[in-house]
C-alpha cells in the first residue's frame, strides 16, 4: 500500500487565504446585503495599462498565424524578456546581473515555494515573524520544519526572528546560525523596509556564516524613501549569497497575467557547484516556461508607454495607502508601513486578538482584512490592510472603520 | 554552511530536450545552410485557431478595464473552465468526474512533475521503458529511485516495465509491486496504446495490491481506433486508484500558452485522507494560478467553432503520421505508432545505436528525431519521430530519410 507525504498532516489549518475565502463567503452568505470592502488579499484592482494591453494583442495575433506562432518556450524564458529585466532593474542600477542569471517564471509565489528543492533535506530556515506563510509551509512540506506546537504556532525546526513593535518590524541577527533566510523587503506583511546598510549587514553575515539569503523583491516599486534598497545585489559581496525573488504581480497589476523571475548569480556556489546549474535543472525538467503572450507583456512593462501609465497606477495605490495610513492614525491606531509599501500594519485595539479583530471589522465594518497572527506569533495583535483597493472603496472603508 | 539537494548530482546528463538542443545548435553552427527540419520535440507548429484567438483577445480586452479585469485566479481553476472540462472530456463519455475534482493548471508537465510531492519519501514508483523522462527525473530529484547505474542506465530503486517489439510495446503487470504506477496512453514515446480491456486489468491490479495510477492523457484526441479508452475513468475502479493528467498542449496547440489539468476523484483514499485534500493544498500553497485569459482560451476549445476548427488540424496531424509511418514502411524500416498517436516509434537499421541513428540523420538528411535510448534503456536502437510539422516539410523529410 502506497503512503503520503505525512508532512502535510502536520500542517496547521489550510492556507491563511483560502481560510479568510471562506469566512467571508460564509458572512456574505448570511448578510446577502453587507456592502464588503476586501482589503484582505494583496490583490489589485486596477486594469492592465493601455501599452500592456496592446502587446498582448499583438502577441496573440502573432500566435494566430504560423510564421509567428510560438510553441514552447526556452527553459530559462525568452531573451528578450531576460534581458529587458536584467537591463532596467538591475544594471540601470548598476548591479552586476546578466541575461542568463534569470529564470522567467510564472510568479513569484512558485519561485518562493519551489526554491527550497534545490537545497539539503536537513537545511535549517530562518524567517521573520510574521513572515508570508508560503515560505514556512513549503519548507514543512518538505519535512525540514520538525514538529508543530499548536501552542506557541510554531514549528521546532525553524529560526524565528520576530518582527514587532520593539525591534521597529525589522528583524535581528539570528543567535543560532540558519542555512536558508528568507527576507521580503518592503517587508509583507509589516510594510516595513531596510536601509542598504542594514541589508549590507546580512549579505555580510550570510557571506561569513556560508548562508543563502532568499530576498523577495516582490514589493520593490513601492518604495519611496532614499538609501532603501530596490534589489539586494546593490549591496557588495550579494553575488555569492543571495536569489532574488520578482514579481510582476505589485509593479504592474499582473496577478491574474503571472509573470516572475528568479535571480541567481553564477558566482553563487556550494562547493563546485553552483546554485544556477541546479535551478536550471529544476526549471528544465518540471517547468514549461510562461506563455509568450505573457512573457511579451512582461517585455512591455518597461517601455516609455507602460511606464508612465504604471507610474500612475502605483501613485494611485500609494494614495491610497497613505490615505489608510493617516486615516488610522487620526482614529486613534497604532500604525506602521505605507510609506514604502502597499501594506498597512497595524496594532488591534483593546487586547484583541488578530481573529478578534477580523470577524469585529466584517461585522461591524463589513472590511476584510488579514489577521496578523495568520503571518505568525509575533504577528498575533496586528491586522494587516492592503491599498490595492478602489480609491473609493478605501475611503470608504476608513470612514466606517472610523465610525466603529 | 548550507547544503544542497544531493539527488540532483545523482542526476545523468542534462534534460533529453536540452541536450538534443544543444547538439542541433551545435550542427547548425557549423552547418548555417543546412536546412534542418526538426521531428524531435513534440511541440506544434499550427497556429491556435481562429475561435480561441477570439476568445483570446476577448479576454485581453476584459484584462483592461476594471470592471472586466480578473487578479487573482481560484486555487483549482475557474469554475466556467472545471465545468468544460468535466462535462466534454468526462461525463460526455459516461464517466463519473465533477468539476470540484479537477485543479487547473499551466501544463501536465508541471502537474507529471509535482505530482509525486502530495506520496510518502519511500514509495516506489514503476514506469514503463522506455519512459517520458519527466516522470523518473523528479522522483529522482526526490530522491525516491536509489542508485543510477551509468552502465544500465537504470536506477536502483525503479520498477521498469519493458515495452519493446516483444511485449507489443505494452506494459506487463510487473512481479514487484509498486506503490505509483506512471501510465501515458497513446504512450509517449512509442505511440502505442492499451485497449479498454487491458486498461481494465491495470485499473483492477491497482485496487487489488493498493497503488495509485498516474495517468497522462495528453495525447488522447489521437486516437482512432474504437475500444480504446479516451480516460482511465471509463475503466470500473479508477475512481479509488487513478489520477489523470491532461494537457491541451496536443489537442489544441497549447504549447506556448500553457494550459492542464489534473483530475483527482475524491474517492482516492490513503486511509482516511483524500490525495484531492493533499493536492487542494498543494496547489494552494505553490501555485498561483494560470492567467485568466488562458483559461478563457481553454474553456473555448470546447466551442463549437473552435472544435470543427481544431478537428481540421488534427487530421493534419495525423496525416503527417500516416506519412511518416508509410514512408518509413516503403523505407524497409520497422515502424509503430501513428495510428493513435502523433509519434511514429521507428527500428534504428543496421544495429546502429540511438544516438548513433541521431547523428546519423541529422548528418545525412539533416532532420532531427529523438533517441529512443533517451527515454529508457528499452528505448535504445528505437528512435522516434513527431508529426507536429509542417506537412511539406514531413513530405520532404520522409523523402530525403528514404534516400540515405
Amino acid at each position: 500500500m502506497y503512503r503520503i507525504n505525512e508532512n502535510y498532516l502536520k500542517l496547521p489549518g489550510s492556507y491563511l487565504f483560502s481560510n479568510i475565502g471562506k469566512k467571508v463567503a460564509a458572512f456574505s452568505e448570511a448578510h446577502p446585503e453587507a456592502p464588503i470592502i476586501r482589503m484582505g488579499i494583496g490583490d489589485v484592482t486596477q486594469p492592465i495599462v493601455p501599452a500592456i494591453v496592446e502587446a498582448l494583442h499583438k502577441a496573440v495575433d502573432e500566435m494566430g498565424h504560423a510564421e509567428t506562432f510560438h510553441g514552447y518556450a526556452p527553459d530559462q524564458g525568452y531573451e528578450f524578456l531576460r534581458t529587458a529585466i536584467a537591463k532596467n532593474d538591475y544594471q540601470a542600477r548598476g548591479c552586476d546581473i546578466s541575461a542568463d542569471e534569470i529564470f522567467v517564471s510564472d510568479g513569484a509565489k512558485c519561485d518562493s515555494g519551489n526554491i527550497q528543492e534545490i537545497f539539503g533535506p536537513d537545511v535549517k530556515i530562518a524567517v521573520c515573524d510574521p513572515v508570508y506563510p508560503v515560505y514556512v509551509d513549503t519548507n514543512a512540506m518538505a519535512g525540514r520544519t520538525g514538529t508543530y506546537d499548536a501552542r506557541t504556532e510554531t514549528w521546532s525546526n525553524v529560526v524565528y526572528m520576530p518582527c514587532t513593535e520593539a525591534t521597529g518590524f525589522s528583524p535581528e541577527l539570528p543567535k543560532e546560525t540558519p542555512d536558508l533566510i528568507y527576507l521580503c523587503f518592503p517587508n509583507n506583511p509589516t510594510g516595513a523596509v531596510l536601509t542598504k546598510d542594514q541589508l549590507q549587514k546580512w549579505v555580510d553575515y550570510a557571506n561569513r556564516e556560508g548562508a543563502v539569503i532568499i530576498y523577495d523583491a516582490a514589493y520593490e516599486v513601492y518604495i519611496t524613501e532614499e538609501n532603501v534598497p530596490h534589489t539586494i545585489f546593490e549591496c557588495e559581496g550579494a553575488r555569492t549569497c543571495a536569489i532574488e525573488l520578482r514579481s510582476f504581480s505589485k509593479n504592474a497589476g499582473f496577478t491574474g497575467l503571472r509573470l516572475g523571475a528568479t535571480i541567481i548569480p553564477k558566482d553563487l556556489k556550494c562547493g563546485e557547484t553552483t546554485l544556477h546549474s541546479l535551478w536550471a535543472r529544476r526549471h528544465g525538467t518540471k517547468y514549461n516556461g510562461a506563455p509568450y503572450i505573457v512573457q511579451r507583456a512582461g517585455e512591455a512593462v518597461y517601455s516609455d508607454a507602460a511606464r508612465a501609465q504604471l507610474k500612475e497606477q502605483i501613485e494611485y495605490y500609494q494614495k491610497n495607502a497613505r490615505t489608510i495610513y493617516q486615516g488610522l492614525k487620526d482614529a486613534g491606531y497604532s500604525v506602521s508601513g505605507a510609506v514604502n509599501s502597499p501594506y498597512i500594519w497595524l496594532k488591534t485595539p483593546d487586547q484583541m486578538t488578530s481573529w478578534e479583530f477580523f470577524d469585529f471589522l466584517l461585522e461591524k465594518a463589513n472590511v476584510v482584512g488579514t489577521p496578523g497572527s495568520g503571518f505568525g506569533p509575533s504577528g498575533e495583535g496586528y491586522f494587516r490592510l492592503t491599498a490595492f483597493g478602489t480609491y473609493e472603496n478605501t475611503v470608504e472603508a476608513i470612514e466606517r472603520i472610523k465610525r466603529i
